[in-house]
């Protein structure tokens, strides 16, 4: 049941787009911090493009939880439980190491010298769903506790319209040794003893309670079967990666919300294939940016930030032209390969490479395509 | 001295781009020269680009050889000595194999059905360079050699200015290990011993050969110890690769005559960084496309073929969001990245991946640009 | 029912094995057959170890066709139906490109200047199945096919005892999209839709008819269900590898026979991990070298040629000792580095990189194993 | 001047090898800290061998940071700062991520229980030089504060016979973008301005530094202009690695003691070539194995560590064998390869595949070779 508007705080919404030098370099959000720009308190959420391997993504955020650590006064360890911090790892091509700091304030009575916007503006909401077992990793299970928590982190949010979500970043467990040898210590069966296959069913179950909770599939259609084999069911406003490094699975939800003080707005499109620059026109429309393409210098300076989820490497062809992503002698990295050429792409639409780009088609659009959500600033 | 306007003969040149499904598949090529679309006598230059590694170059040239030996009544040998054949390697991204067919009919009279086109049309125009010895790659001499022969492929085209030359592509010997061994047996010294640095001297001397006889430079501003090291120099529509098979440089030129009957028009444009699409809406225009950004369908289906110099892989940042092309792990294959990207963001442009990128920025282009060419087709 | 003693002729079986410069480099062999030291008539199967990528394999074998066909006075595709060409593909580390060349003479009558060896000596023999349908590929009929050419290629050498045969290569099909496609156009179903997957069972499904063929395992034991998934069958005197230009599966036979005149020996062992170079030694001493570890120069000089079928990326550890082959940023080519493991660990025995290495487990030896056949010369 | 033999105290050095399921698992040593079988007081030096990339270095390192920072009751920077800890980055083949511990305990007086061993053992010893200026880095400068450095860390282990000295671990400054800023802001001139470049004559300077220091070459060889030109110095007891987070250069030496009452000694020796197994049955010898090739299990269990700095790297050929390490599609890997093949062959002779390989061929052993250093348990 959604909170009564009346019940929703007020809220300020921030986002700090941060480059990095190397994965340990927290410097940006360092200085922050240090000239006060930032209360480590406010701090919801973090997504970070880390390069390097899949070890990096621990490295960055091993070096965030430090940081944080010395500034809330509590240990590494409860930095992690306390601020999800989604590290998506592997760049390629012109992809830019940074990463984006979701910065919120709450505000029981609307701040006296402040006027509600005209229109609904940027709110970001988190939720965890409890710890999973490993043998309920890419089952129903999965699909439905991840929807149950998206709807909190909606609530969250303060977000009261579904239609007003535009972006759900999940991170949710990946299967590692040690998890099947407990789950068989106990009897139970994982979904696949392959270390990637599992991993990849624990993304396609979390997708599609993405995709459950915005109601853009029902219950009905969903059960243990269609996990990553139906795939005509799922969300064009989710994005999901696993890590070893997470036992339960995390949520940040973006979208819009008349309780929101924020000089932001998130909108979303789909690029229906990869040469679809439409679909990025959507989401800077759906944001709030009044554009039409090319944008202007000025217009690219309003885009915040983007999130693309990439889709090229579920095809072997783009308009009927073959491509060698899963041919080649680089076909090991299809993945940086489809993040690489939608960053490419996206980039020339904004102006700039420093964008978010995630792989893994898992009920994340339809085969193929591209999910792009953007933030735009809408008020100086 | 270029041929007097009444000596040029009437033209007709035609251009097919055609998919390879491995580089082995000439069956395009084979299919064409059997239905009589193509007489093999007309073939005057082929530009492919190949999957695979380097080897594929030579595989795919051989399969070309072998076929056109059938239709031309001449040994395989003498194919590639007739025909141009530039086989550009390693494709990345959504690259699509392919390979572009220049074929050109000469007429000493207007035939008679025919009306001239009331502006310049695409006319291509082949030259060789004589042998070169291994000590002269590299050098100065090179250079000279190369404008010498682009400045033959002109004329031989049929173009009387200068300023309807819009893409110059040029295959130049590489430096292999029996080359060096050759030139110290006759004491002589190679620029460098190291293999790939000889070779890339050899593409930075004949893009200033390119680069002199379009005038873009001068003669005086060249010299031994400018070669790879004046960045300043440089031509902006030249593009040239490097190979082991080559022992000459040789040269295709394509431009607009106003003796060519084609329905096909050339332009060329630059692109100041990897995310200036504008430079590729030039080089559409240019070629007579009447258009503007984003293109519609109509308009992406007029475009017959692109040509893209990549440079992504001469910097370490677009805009100053810093990439890892050059730090991760892929580094390795920084040639492969750049024309994975650079093929991505025209693609998006012109609707179509089957396009042909190159690397290399030696002398061609300013450091970190594109440089485009683009046909299109002007009548049906 | 093998033939009678009687009725098998004389042989004499040489072995060539030639270096590389490059996969279209035949000038070695062309060398030989200038000089008269070999007669393309007398050539009865070669096994070459190309670098690049997979397409190298058709590049030299093309290359091969063209030069065997002046010589024979037969087409290229003549050639290629009349001899074996076995091309591995990927080197890794120190492995040093090259092909082996079999020669065989055949003798009615004991030539009047020899005497017959007081041992078994060097015979090669080969034989193909016929074409396979591509729904066939990984069935229990290929299986059965394939055991059955096995048989008939060990009648062809003149071998009568199965434990004179050491070393069975076999080449069958790959899966490719046209084939899939002409299996569905007759309603067909090939085994997996996944073109790798099902070029892994054709291998699988040709071990196991070595295996069969060799009497290692019993008819009774494999149906369709135990092709790939029953480890527990395998042979240790079989090496497979399939490629897409094959259509009937091939199979090269080496054994050892009275009736050979050879100044050859062939024999095999097994390594039982990748670190058990006693299981080389057991090759050697098989095939009639006296030694022990570490061998003396003089002994290394009369090892003619050692073909190694690697098993490291079957593991995930070497003797408890965790690898990272299939975990770190290199596991898209887990193959090469198992060959190139496996190679540099035989190499180190016998005092020379230009062995052959070919990776797939697929029912060759027990898991994590690598099986070793070498040729030695046992005569001046 | 080395210390006086009456005052050097009693020693005890044990050394402890830890394999890492990931660059963050620390587990070993926290298990071994907790059970008190080791003082982090007494820890004098670490080297791991981490997968990944060069940035699992930095975390690997981080975590045993914190770890100790625990234990020893300082900062993790402070732990940085009191132990050296050498991360050996990129693991291939069968190499297999590990650490080794080196633990030392001193007496002023010989403990009274214990009878002083009849023949030498393991001593280790280590010192830093002062941190350098970017630009000393490769220069002469560098040179002799290495040599200096090395002769204190001979010191510290109490060796007093440079014969003694069996394994040098040298970790020195790597270039960065900010150090070259920084020189330039001081208009000081760094070796070169390319970091790969100005990092490997870092390490060349600090390989003829030990050379200087272990008297293989005299301090009259050494100028500017020799530091990676003249290969004909050499040190055949060194290995360095340079690393972006070291400011100045650690040391770390083995070598035997007769004040040492450790169960181990160490021994080294070099494997002319990448097949020569001899080099490994020196080194193994040397520190006082009894053993001839192949080694039995009982022998193999008793060496607890080997060292191989790997050459493969600096050639193209072994025993004229061409190999394709630098000429195929993973040449960006060369060094991988080249600690691959080498880790291979040694452990093929010590039963043991997680075994340290550390590559950079610059002044450390003759072009192509290997260095071996082995230390070997030899009391119960």
């Amino acid at each position: 049941m959604p909170p009564e508007f009346s019940e929703t705080p007020w809220i300020n919404v921030d986002v700090f787009r941060l480059p990095m030098t190397a994965p340990e370099d927290v410097s940006g959000l360092e200085h922050l911090l240090e000239m006060g720009k930032i209360q480590a308190e406010d701090i919801i959420g973090i997504i970070a493009q880390t390069e390097g391997t899949g070890y990096a993504r621990g490295y960055a955020s091993l070096c965030m939880q430090i940081l944080l650590s010395k500034y809330l006064q509590i240990s590494p360890e409860a930095v992690f439980d306390r601020i999800p911090m989604m590290m998506i790892g592997l760049c390629g091509g012109l992809m830019s190491p940074h990463y984006t700091v979701f910065v919120r304030q709450q505000f029981s009575q609307l701040p006296p010298h402040l006027s509600p916007p005209s229109e609904k503006r940027l709110a970001v909401g988190i939720a965890d769903t409890r710890v999973l077992l490993p043998e309920e990793y890419g089952t129903l299970t999965q699909v439905n506790l991840v929807a149950e928590a998206v709807e909190r982190a909606i609530a969250n949010a303060g977000i009261l319209d579904l239609e007003d979500v535009h972006c759900v970043e999940v991170k949710c467990p990946a299967m590692t040794p040690a998890r099947i040898i407990d789950a068989e210590n106990r009897g139970a069966t994982v979904v696949s003893p392959q270390l990637n296959q599992a991993s990849v069913l624990s993304k396609a179950a979390s997708a599609l309670g993405i995709a459950l909770a915005l109601q853009e599939i029902s219950a009905t259609q969903v059960t243990d079967d269609t996990i990553l084999k139906d795939a005509s069911l799922y969300t064009e406003r989710g994005s999901v990666s696993a890590g070893g490094e997470q036992s339960a699975c995390r949520v940040i939800v973006m979208g819009n919300s008349a309780r929101s003080l924020s000089r932001y707005r998130v909108g979303h499109g789909v690029m229906n294939d990869q040469l679809d620059t439409l679909g990025i026109y959507s989401a800077l429309t759906s944001a709030g940016l009044e554009c039409r393409l090319p944008l202007t210098s000025e217009q690219q300076a309003r885009i915040t930030q983007v999130f693309v989820n990439c889709g090229a490497d579920a095809t072997t062809a783009v308009r009927q032209r073959r491509h060698t992503i899963h041919s080649d002698f680089l076909s090991g990295y299809a993945g940086i390969m489809a993040k690489a050429v939608a960053n490419a792409i996206v980039a020339a639409v904004v102006g700039d490479t420093m964008i978010l780009a995630s792989a893994g088609n898992e009920h994340q659009g339809k085969r193929g395509s591209n999910l792009v959500a953007a933030i735009v600033q809408v008020e100086p």
